[in-house]
This record gives structure tokens, C-alpha cells and sequence, in this order.
């Protein structure tokens, strides 16, 4: 029966949202990017990915299943996912005799989001992060989160910074194999708590292009990108370093709003343009300036990944300015907290915004910085290898 | 009584619309630009503004009238044209005793758009060409269109460029003075006359930003705007060019669209980003691509000044194919003509890009490449100096 037994592990893993955007590869087979990037770790007590990753000689190959989805293992990206995890098994069982030969048995994996895919949020970064984590936990390899990031990477690029909490940079590196393009600390969740998001998910048309072969049309037709990736990120990451590490949210701020602005331009520069933002984007941008000018001072900033959803960054302090803004028109949609019904603005924003936010958000997420991935005891798949039905 | 005499001269003067955009002044006071650029000359049957200039010892002091509207004329612009015109005249006055004494008499300008200045067509660049040609008839000043152009383009940048019909480029120029940037005729409408426009008046909420001022915060603010001005448009300038001296028509539409996406990214890219296209202006942009995809070959390109509105530039041989395709779900709105009715199209656009139109187009105008200013015997001010009644 031990040729049947199941070894099996489970992580969470967060969603994290970009403030120096990744866009762009210089080897697409590698997921090696043209520039370096920045995220904020959302978290995953709203928004995180659950893994089980198990392995057994009782299973007939390697399979993954996502939201109850069974989802096909034989894509480039999951296979070198899958095969740089085994080799790093194989290589310490060759040095221990008396570790269980696993590495060669048939993966299953199973994954659930916390929250519907189809609110275009980046699920594929918390995704591989949670599917690589729960293969590194299940091989019990001592690899440490910058060297599994490199592996994540190989699945979706953004997926290497979700490998943190707090703030993380994905730094490009120069080598060809890769091997010094990973995901590194900036700081902890803990040195700047009290950063907050309000996710406004906008009811879009589907994306016209995905996002993938989206950047690639960009490097290859954009006559305004090269000065993007030689000139304007390499500012934009040293000021959003400093920024952190002084919690200085001005800064944080317009270097966030800049660069949202910078990745949709050169998205809308290629050949044929690439569009993610509708009118609906563009007025909850005009809704972030309002509360800003009223304020008299940076409170909020916007930025906008591969889709028209707007996620608004700001501090604990701002919370009731910011929230209750938006919770004033919007109360009617769901995902607001307690909190919001309670939250006091000063601030009514011009009723042109309001009435286009009315008709164009769906939903809000109101979420914070969190951890990076954890370890659970929830299991997606049973003793027996069977996958939980929830 | 010949104190009081009115002398008078009117001209009409057409609409351009640039095919390599104009947006961002080096010297802001002589309104001299940051690159050159290049435009066609829209047929006057269509639209055209008519001005009578008139000098009166009788009139009070300088005046202008815009549709029916008393307008302020200490304006610089109005200014520095007036001023530029006076001394040319005087100059010649100096050197022939016989020509009576005019340019120290108050001027009157009396001028008319036969098109909705709230189409948010370019209306200043044909109002400052009539008003600087107007005047010099008035003066009988022996300056060639170029000469006039250095005064045109110091009213409304984009102005040089409505001196002349067909097909013409606005040179930047790198002296200080202002002295050689000028535009010239690149192409007679004559060299290519089966270029055909169709516009779509796109409903739009009023512009967040007027296009002076946000040009101005395009050159401060963009990090993409500097590759523009010094990579992207010489090239294009070059393309152009040339696709416009061999009849190309697929560079012509190709060069067209990449330098409005270019130009409208760099304005996404300002801080705070300015947005001109709406959702049916990218509608808009999906249909042209749906008619070359089509059609297999390029038969129509898509170009966006500082507003919503979208123009097509496509040939006569195509007409039926491209307007069929329009009027087929647009016949309700205003504008077209007798034979769009007719026109078979073959091509069906998608049905999400119809219905965002149909939702977002108010009217179409259908025109052609034509000529330039033209003298006319048609009066705004009658020989008494008053302004006639329409």
C-alpha cells in the first residue's frame, strides 16, 4: 500500500498589484522582462489563492484543477514550473537515501480563489506563487522565496513577486538564462501597515487582447516604449524605492499614478492600439484627482493593470475621505465592509464622475498590504488523494 | 466723405486635418512648435470659413466678429497678427505714395463658419487663415502664401498649414525668430484628388483640458514625450512625405493612425493625463480595423485632433465599402449625402462596435481633399462699413 500513499501539501498565496508596471519581455520563452517592477502584496484575508499540491504512485499523471476546473498540465509554462521543482527534489533525495523518493511521481494539484476570476484581477501571479510554494512545501526543499520566484516567473512573470508580503520589486537582471531575474523584498508589510486599497471592479467588454501577446505587440510596434523601459522606469523605481522605505505616500503616490499612466500610454502607442481603460477608468482617475484637490494634498492614488478595474491606493488616516466618497453613490453595489457605511466624507465628488462610476462599477474590494504566502493545514485534496468537494 | 470710405476684401479659407500631428511648442509666444507636421486640406463646399477684412476711418477702433459673436481683439494672437499685417502694408505705403494711406485705420473683421463650431472641428486654424489672407487682400500685400503662414501660425499654430490646399507640412524651423518655421505645399489637391473624409461627430462631454494649455503640460510632464518629438515623428515626417508624392495610400493610412495613437498617448501620458477619445472613439477605431481586415488591404485610416471626433481618410475607388459601412447603422444622423444611401457595402461591422456608435455618433460630414483659400466677391461688410445681416 506505501506504493499508494499521498504526499501532499497546501499554501495561500496573495494577489499583488503593480505600481512600477511589468510590461514587456526581452525573452518571452524565459519570461524574462525589458524593465524591473514594483508591487504592493494585497491581502489574502480578501484576496489569495488556496493550493494543494500532492504527489502519489496511485495517480495516473500530472494534473491541475482550478476553480473546479480541470486545466490542461501540458503548457510550456506549467511544464517548467513542474520540472525545475522536481529536479531540485530529485537532487536532494540523490543526497539523502532515506528521503522518500517522490520527485518522480505524478503531481496533482488542485486551487481555488477566494474571489471570481471575473473580476480581472490578476489571478495568475497569486495562481503559479501558490502552485509553486505548494510543490516547494510538499518537496520539503530549502529553497528560499528569491530562488522560487525564479520558478514562478517561468509561470506567469507577475507571479514571482507574490512570493512576498509588503513591497516587493521584481528585478529584471541582465543574464541570459535568467538566473538573476527574481523577486526581492523592498519591506515587509509590517513597515508600512497602514497602506489600504478600494478596488473598483468595472463592468468591461472583454479584453481585446490578451495580455501576453498584448506586451510583445507593444516592444515589437511602439515607437515610444524604448524611452518607457531605458529612461522612465529606471526613475520611477528609484523614487517608488525611497518612497517605501520613507512612507512617503506623495511620493508613493504620483510615481504610482505616473506609472499607470506611462504603461497604458505606451499599451495605446502600439500597432493597433491596445486599450484596457474605458470611459468608466477615466472618470474614477478624474475621481482620484478630485479627492486629492480637495484634500489639498495627495490622499489617493490610481492604477490600472491589463483591464479597466481601478484600484485606489491610500493610508488608514484617509480611509473615511476616500471610502466614504465612493460609498456615498456606490453603496448599492457589494463588497463594501462595515466600516464604510460609516466612513464621513467631506468630499462629494462632480456629479458628471458620479453618474459614469454609477453606471460603470459592478463591485468594490476594499483590502490593505498583507503577507506574503502561508502554509496551511487546508487541504484541497484528501488523504486518499481524492479532490474535496466544497 | 472719403474720410469715411470703407475699403473691404473677403476670402474663405479651409479646415486642415493633420495626418503627422502637431502638439507641443518650443516658444509658446511666437507659437513655435517642437516638431513639424503635416496635414490635408479639407474640400471648402464642406466646410470653410468666410471673413471680410475692412479699414474705415469711421470704424471706432479694431473690431472681430466670429458667427455673429463680438470677439475680444486685444488678444496676442489676434494681436501679433494685426500688428504683422499693418507693417507689410505700411512698408509698401512708404514706397509708393500713390496707395492710400490704410494700415494705421481701424480694422473690422467679420467672419463665418458654415459648420457647427460645437462639432469641435479645428475651426481656429481655418479662422486665423482667413483672417491673416482676408487682411492681406485687404492690404494688397505682395507676400506668398509661406510669408503669410509665419503670420497665420502666430494666431493658431495649426493655422500655417490652412494657407494652402492639398496637401501641406508646416516645417518647424530652428531659428529663434520664428522666421523659417512656415508651411509649404507639399502636394496640390490636384497630385491626389480621390482622398476622401468621412467625420464622425462624436457626443462628448465638454473637453477636460484646452488643447493650448494641455500641449504645454505634454512637454513638461510626459516621460514618452521627448522620443516622440525627437525619434518617433521625423520618421513619420519622412514616411509621409514620400507615401503623399507616390500616391501610397497603405503608408499614408499606416503613418496616419500611428501618429494619432502616438499623439493621444502622449497626452495619456501627461500629468494629469488628458483624455480626448471616448468609448466611441475607440468603437470607432475598431470599426476601421474590422473594414481593412475586411477588405484585406488597407482601405481607410482612422486620425483624432484634441476631441472625440473621429476622421477617416479613405480613396474614392473605396466609397461604397467604407461609407456603406457606416451609413448602414448611421443613416439617422445628419450630414450625408445622396450617395451614401446607394453605397453597397459588403462589409457588416461587429455588432458591439455598431451599437457603442449608434449610441455615440450625433452627425457625419462628408467631405474631400481641397483647395486652399479663395477670393471672393462675397461679403460679411457692406460698403458702408456695416455688417451684414444673415
Amino acid at each position: 500500500m506505501a506504493d499508494n500513499k499521498v504526499f501532499r501539501a497546501s499554501t495561500t498565496a496573495p494577489v499583488n498589484i503593480a505600481v512600477v508596471k511589468y510590461w514587456g519581455k526581452r525573452d518571452p520563452k524565459l519570461n524574462l522582462p525589458t524593465n524591473s517592477s514594483i508591487s504592493v502584496t494585497l491581502s489574502q484575508d480578501d484576496l489569495r489563492t488556496l493550493t494543494t499540491a500532492s504527489c502519489s504512485a496511485s495517480y495516473s499523471g500530472d494534473s491541475l484543477t482550478l476553480n473546479g476546473q480541470s486545466t490542461d498540465v501540458s503548457g510550456a509554462r506549467t511544464q517548467a514550473c513542474f520540472r525545475e521543482l522536481r529536479e531540485r527534489r530529485a537532487a536532494i533525495e540523490q543526497n539523502d537515501s532515506l528521503l522518500p523518493k517522490i520527485s518522480t511521481l505524478p503531481l496533482k494539484v488542485v486551487s481555488e480563489n477566494n474571489f471570481p476570476t471575473a473580476a480581472g484581477l490578476a489571478s495568475s501571479a497569486a495562481g503559479f506563487a501558490a502552485l509553486v510554494r505548494a510543490i516547494a512545501n510538499l518537496y520539503e526543499l530549502p529553497d528560499s522565496p528569491e530562488d522560487l520566484s525564479r520558478i514562478a516567473r517561468q509561470g506567469s512573470g507577475s507571479a514571482c513577486r507574490s512570493l512576498f508580503g509588503g513591497y516587493a520589486a521584481w528585478r529584471m537582471g541582465d543574464k541570459d538564462d535568467g538566473s538573476d531575474s527574481q523577486a526581492q523584498l523592498i519591506a515587509p508589510a509590517s513597515h508600512w501597515p497602514n497602506m489600504r486599497a478600494l478596488i473598483l471592479v468595472v463592468n468591461a467588454a472583454k479584453k481585446d487582447v490578451p495580455s501576453t501577446s498584448g506586451m510583445q505587440q507593444t516592444v515589437a510596434t511602439s515607437g515610444l516604449f524604448q524611452q518607457r523601459i531605458a529612461h522612465v522606469v529606471p526613475a520611477n523605481m528609484k523614487l517608488m524605492e525611497e518612497a517605501i522605505h520613507n512612507k512617503d505616500f506623495a511620493t508613493f503616490a504620483e510615481v504610482t499614478m505616473r506609472e499607470s499612466n506611462s504603461f497604458h500610454s505606451c499599451a495605446a502607442d502600439t500597432y493597433p492600439p491596445i486599450f484596457y481603460m474605458n470611459d468608466a477608468s477615466r472618470a474614477a482617475i478624474r475621481a482620484v484627482e478630485a479627492l486629492n484637490a480637495a484634500a489639498g494634498k495627495t490622499i489617493a492614488a490610481y492604477t490600472y493593470d491589463a483591464g479597466p478595474n481601478c484600484v485606489i491606493y491610500f493610508l488608514e488616516e484617509d480611509q473615511e475621505t476616500v471610502v466614504g466618497a465612493f460609498y456615498r453613490f456606490l453603496s448599492g453595489v457589494s463588497g463594501w465592509k462595515d466600516s464604510a457605511a460609516k466612513a464621513q466624507s467631506a468630499v462629494n465628488l462632480p456629479e458628471n464622475i458620479v453618474s459614469i462610476l454609477k453606471d460603470g462599477v459592478g463591485r468594490v474590494i476594499q483590502t490593505s498590504v498583507g503577507e506574503g504566502p502561508q502554509k496551511t493545514e487546508e487541504y484541497l485534496i484528501d488523504e486518499a488523494g481524492a479532490t474535496v468537494q466544497r
